[in-house]
């Protein structure tokens, strides 16, 4: 058979004739496009020699189809396929079919069947919306072109060819794992030696594979609640006893409700989806827990590298002395998830299990990319991109903190995440989430609904997660203002405004008073403290932070009735033009369109020892 | 945390000093190799600050560290790391260290543990051995660099990157499916729909998908007996029963035994492993058992491009009109098996709970290759490289097949295969399979016992699969001759040979009498006939195969007593020189060496009308 020739064959036994067959095979052919677009047909004579006909019996199929409109003969070329009869087809494109509901044949053919994925999912087109605050969407204009290219290039070498295009059995680039031996795991403490580490397609299949080997119905196992639906999933098709173990500011709780686990899913270093990295103490405290009870533990470690705030913690399996951790983490974040390359650190025994079944699912990952990843790390690229990207997210994620903490105070929602690639804001009350996020993106603005992450009803009202991931650094704080609106048009009549607000309007010299020498006690968004001191001398000093880790300083003045402020730093060094009222010692600043914008509690500062009985408490609350 | 830096965490709860534990982290980083080679420690200065402990301390520990000789000081240089302590390290390099026996602890941890290969496993430097017969391992030299690159290149565009980089969830490559549905399936007379065909990571993960979802242990399964035993492995962990099916001449046999299966997986392009081609009329009686008892059917096409003595057959899916065949097939015998590159093709509601359960799995098969591959397909290279291979491997099965039948008469199984990449032999009986295995190896040759393809009792004794994907053609002949050398070798009294043979030994005159104007009628390798005509002038006329398909002409004359015929084509157009026997009719030729080459019955030729009352029958047993 010549390359790229159609095999026909033609049934004997049917009752149909040969040209009839003919001519049904070719329509086929034709309108599933498996005949491909500007192809000649094969001559009759080539035809008929290929089926072992009478040539007339393919001209006369041959003749029929023109006469039908299926095929069009060019003059002195010969036959061609008429694509207007394939253009009118409707759904030719092969647009997948709707979802139908299962017929009954199958519905009993499939064993175990996966329930629907009630999660959330992003549109493929998400680079297209102005403002997709989507997590994991990898931003492909972070991608190393030049660098991945070079290493293709090394791996396409005919010695590299040599080495990957083989049959291996089960075993993986041994470049490969030297690397992430030697590269990767040091930068989270980890010491491996290489039977410890077995690549995978994926994170995914790293848990996968540990839920295989590891569980059954009789295993309890503990998940973060909330938590990764997958991992949910994987685990339910095993049959385990799940406990929902609720998650604190330091990550994981660690009580008694894991004592008769046997396995303890984790992802410490933020916790999926809240972001919250796991304190040292509570690590510890879980690596205890997991010896007491001789339990394991799965260290789903998929960010690695995005502290922002703090210096990075050692990753649980560092901490293990008794090989208790199975450690997973992959590259998608780094080197784009289109890749799918992970890789799993645990005790030999459980590497050479997982290795067989690894083998049985799919043998090993692509050879051809595990030595092309072999050779961006080996040439240093890893590291300064891995620079380059932490620094880009760095910056998106505070752009993002800052932009919330301006204009969503009040839907943030306090989460004290130190990094990672999301943050939480709590929508509109008394909405459906679903509803907001398909407004949002009416908008142009992608937000995560969180609801799915929860297993039990635990679920907070209308919370979303905003991403960084896939949105421009630029893009971030228009976005917000944007979701701001949205949430204020949603609700209009329910927020806040200078008009409907309870308080005085203070202007002219009343403001001045009330305001000078003073401090502002109020609480930013995630729970950080923050005071303001509205110096005598037109002054701003500001500290906020837990350990006052953050300061900046700035001037305020009084002009139309409003009051101004300007921070070298803060809400991005531009003047601010509010509305004040007072309400008992509450003061409350309005933008120029009568949203509120802060709330604080507003202090006479001491040094003047004036009298300053106001009682604090009662009516202060702020969230 | 600046990049490549090994991230030491030090416990303040440890019993240990912080300089103890400084040290300890460094012993361990230096004798695992996780601190590269020739890389300059950090100063005291810049370690201390980067740990919070006095300088000091960081000082004395490595003070401590070149007193033992595992750091080196170099003037004006820094700290190193002393590489001999490394090299004096017995197996540092990670070579595995040998399977130990599970410890209790992690037997009961394990879930469906699986149960240790009995596999043959071919030598990872096979490559190095002179004559390696090995099926499946792939060809290295026949890698289409040139042309893979060029793909490689395009799908490294930014606008491709942009494509494949990305989080799609768990679709595939669109353009990949094109060409799948319009380059490769028409070749096997499949047309298929888009929502029809899903990637895998190679056929291996196929077969996972189509058990997980299909078979649970009260789904009877037929398979192959003789067959893949990885496929029985993936059925035995779901706990199916499983029905072995005899295999003959035209493929798995189609009978009664089938009656109660839902399931029936078979190899029908080249059975594994006799590499049979299933007949067209069992392909048709397989299609309609399934349909009387509602059965579905895995067809297995992992060879599809191989059928080297005729046309190819189209595959069971393509005569399948009630979607009863789940079809699937790899690039890998192509593309190498390094890139892993497989797909599936079934009905729209197969499909679609692959995909589910693929996602759960791996989420997609690495989306960079699915691009590259897809323009190595768009650019033609596919057709024309599967020619060139098609090619290659033809040559190599006909020189393979030639050579057996000239040196391994004895020896050759019957198996009437019409392609595929392996041909079988048996071997001396009564010897130890993986004895003689072991004993090819150290003469260069490798083999392949069938033994384990076996899942009852009724392996053939000692018998191998000669494979060509992996032996230039040239060194063929040589390889089955020293083979022949060594079975003779390990069967020392038991051959026969010129010197013990029966019959008498023909010379001269008696030896020209006896040969003239006879038919020599004997049987092939692989049970061909094969009749050659001894023409009075000297001519020969050989006529071989059941259809008379092979054809060759020669001379043949005597000198020195022996006989001397020389083909055309046939034994490489080199002049055989023969010892020559007769015993009753049968004649018996032996080599120089004294070892028997032919054996067959002679037959004076009936133009004459001369008394020619022989019986044929009786002792002219041949194989």
């Amino acid at each position: 058979m010549a390359p790229n020739e159609t095999l026909i064959y033609l049934d004997p036994d049917s009752e149909l004739s040969l040209q009839a067959q003919i001519r049904q095979k070719l329509v086929d052919a034709i309108m599933l496009g498996t005949f491909p677009e500007g192809r000649r047909l094969p001559s009759s004579r080539k035809l008929s020699e290929q089926l072992g006909v009478a040539r007339n019996t393919v001209v006369l199929a041959y003749q029929q189809l023109v006469d039908e409109g299926y095929l069009i003969s060019r003059e002195r070329s010969g036959l061609y396929v008429n694509e207007k009869v394939r253009q009118d087809r409707v759904g030719f494109e092969g647009a997948p079919p709707p979802e139908r509901t299962l017929s009954p044949r199958w519905r009993e053919r499939f064993k175990g069947r996966l329930t629907p994925d009630a999660e959330f999912s992003c549109p493929p087109n998400w680079q297209q919306y102005p403002y997709p605050f989507i997590e994991g969407q990898f931003d492909t204009s972070l991608y190393p072109v030049k660098e991945w290219r070079e290493a293709s290039r090394l791996a396409l070498g005919v010695r590299e060819i040599n080495e990957w295009a083989g049959e291996t059995g089960d075993a993986d680039d041994p470049m490969l794992i030297e690397q992430i031996r030697t590269h990767i795991l040091p930068r989270r403490g980890i010491q491996a030696r290489p039977e410890e580490i077995l690549v995978t397609v994926g994170t995914q299949q790293a848990l996968y594979l540990a839920v295989q080997l590891l569980v059954n119905s009789k295993v309890p196992v503990a998940v973060e609640e909330p938590g990764y639906p997958e991992m949910r999933r994987l685990l339910a098709r095993r049959g385990a006893p799940l406990v929902y173990q609720p998650v604190d500011e330091e990550g994981m709780l660690v009580d008694e409700r894991l004592d008769d686990c046997q396995l303890i899913y984790v992802t410490p270093s933020h916790q999926t989806p809240t972001a919250v990295t796991m304190s040292m103490e509570r690590r510890r405290a879980l690596l205890e827990q997991a010896s007491r009870q001789d339990a394991l533990i799965i260290e789903d470690d998929f960010e690695f590298e995005s502290n922002y705030l703090n210096a990075p913690h050692p990753a649980l399996r560092s901490l293990d002395s008794e090989d208790r951790v199975i450690y997973m983490s992959c590259l998608s974040k780094v080197l784009s998830p289109g890749l799918r390359l992970g890789f799993m650190v645990a005790a030999p025994e459980v590497i050479r299990e997982a290795r067989k079944l690894r083998r049985l699912m799919v043998r090993h990952p692509p050879l051809n990319n595990q030595r092309t990843v072999a050779f961006f790390l080996s040439l240093g690229h890893y590291d300064t991109f891995l620079m380059h990207l932490h620094e880009t997210f760095r910056e998106r994620w505070i752009a993002l903190r800052r932009a919330l903490n301006y204009y969503m105070l009040f839907y943030a929602e306090l989460a004290p995440a130190q990094g990672g690639s999301a943050l939480w804001v709590r929508g509109p009350e008394d909405l459906d989430d679903t509803f907001v996020a398909k407004e949002a993106a009416r908008r142009g603005i992608l937000i995560e609904p969180v609801r799915h992450y929860y297993a039990t009803d635990h679920a907070p009202r209308n919370c979303f997660r905003l991403g960084i991931t896939g949105i421009p650094v630029e893009r971030i704080r228009e976005g917000v203002l944007q979701l701001r609106d949205l949430f204020h048009d949603l609700t209009a009549n329910k927020t806040e405004t200078f008009a409907d607000a309870r308080g005085e309007h203070l202007t002219g010299e009343a403001l001045r008073a009330a305001v000078t020498d003073t401090t502002m006690i109020c609480i930013i968004a995630y729970g950080d403290p923050c005071t303001i001191e509205i110096c005598p001398d037109g002054d701003l000093v500001g500290i906020a932070g837990y350990s006052n880790e953050d300061r900046d300083s700035g001037q305020w003045w009084i002009a139309n009735n409003r009051w101004h402020r300007r921070w070298s730093r803060w809400a991005w060094g531009e003047t601010g033009v509010y509305d004040v009222r007072l309400d008992g010692d509450i003061i409350k600043l309005f933008d120029e369109d009568g949203w509120l914008i802060d709330r604080a509690i507003l202090r006479r500062n001491r040094r003047d020892d004036a009298a300053d009985n106001d009682d604090p408490g009662g009516d202060t609350e702020l969230a």
